[in-house]
């Protein structure tokens, strides 16, 4: 049984989904951020950037969202999570990397500037910044993304990626009202019971 | 014909590597970075996000290296870029989206700073701290890669995007001599000759 390490509303939250929108029994087990257990010895060696998500297979522990949702995806064909079509699978990648490597990152500057500087004149101008370019970015995929989902038809693995950057969106300061597409988009996936479902375990709300 | 665009030793070197290894016919458009023309209308119109690589197919145009690399692999199989069993394949995305989050990110706040913050000094900032999270990011992967190729036995495109990290990392103040694994990888992908065709294509040196 795969065993998901997820932190409540972390990018953690897009492999969840997943697992939810198989069907498919797994483990959720939470790393405690307040107690900054993801730093422990112990879940160093699940993971050893310290960071969640982490999935627990029969073939050793994946790290890396786009690659642990495309794992699931592939795992449990029956909840056709990918895209038949090679093409659209291509066109599935780019959202899960533009997403993992420029909005994500957009985020983390709002609370973990110190990654990247140690003052505090610093630490504090570039979380001031942050919500700026997470907009910017996020404009991007609002004139890229399909409809209903973001490959068009086929809902697929990008939906819950992409869904977890709108749902971050306004506690993260970018308004999402003149960005009507994200909008709708977040409103369809909070529709949905594989979302509601893992919200509750989770204990988020919808936005 | 696939057209990459590209800049001399940018991050669009992993995907001009890649084609070099499938013998495929394609073209090579050149973007230059000193005159801006990555923000110039009509790149922009090829890539709203202004950067390099992307890659113009008889589909669409894609960006994002992961699904570029990706793509190309699955459209030349004789070249064997992609490894045969699923696992493997969803560790090779693992490295993939860690190295386009994580590595290339760091390297990123050297020379672009501005992208996160608007003042001189946390711009210098930002600056000074990025080889030292560079090198620590690095570090993961040097633990990590198999051998003689990142997934073992197995040839993959992971390869060619570790590849441009390990080369990037002298330059931007990362010493690999207390990151052998990753030498020995930098030194073996050197003497293949679709790094060599590349190099000499772009004008770019080994290291
Ligand atoms: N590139 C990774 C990033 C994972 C990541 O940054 N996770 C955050 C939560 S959203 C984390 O675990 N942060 C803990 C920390 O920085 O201490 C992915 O896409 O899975
Ligand atoms: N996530 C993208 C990042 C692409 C990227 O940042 N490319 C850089 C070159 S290494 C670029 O085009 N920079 C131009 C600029 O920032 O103006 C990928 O992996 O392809």
């Amino acid at each position: 049984m795969l065993k998901l390490f997820y932190s409540p509303g972390a990018i953690s939250l897009a492999a969840h989904i997943a697992l939810e929108e198989t069907g498919a029994p797994y483990e959720l087990i939470r790393v405690d951020f307040k107690s900054e257990e993801q730093r422990s010895s112990a879940y160093l060696a699940i993971n050893p950037q310290g960071r969640v998500p982490a999935l627990v297979t029969s073939r050793g522990i994946l790290t890396e969202t786009p690659a642990i949702l495309v794992h699931i995806a592939q795992n449990f064909p029956e909840a056709k999570l990918l895209p038949p079509d090679p093409w659209d699978f291509a066109r599935m990648l780019s959202v899960l990397s533009y997403v993992a490597s420029t909005v994500h990152v957009d985020n983390a500057h709002l609370n973990r500037g110190y990654r990247w500087a140690d003052d505090e004149e610093s630490i504090r101008e570039i979380r001031r910044k942050a919500p700026e370019v997470m907009a910017a970015d996020l404009r991007l995929l609002e004139g890229k993304i399909g409809e209903p989902w973001v490959l068009g038809e086929h809902y697929s693995v990008a939906d819950t990626h992409l869904f977890v950057m709108s749902w971050w969106a306004e506690p993260d300061g970018v308004s999402l009202a003149d960005l009507p597409n994200l909008r709708a988009h977040l409103d369809r996936m909070q529709n949905r019971s594989a979302v509601q479902k893992a919200f509750a375990q989770e204990g988020l709300a919808a936005r």
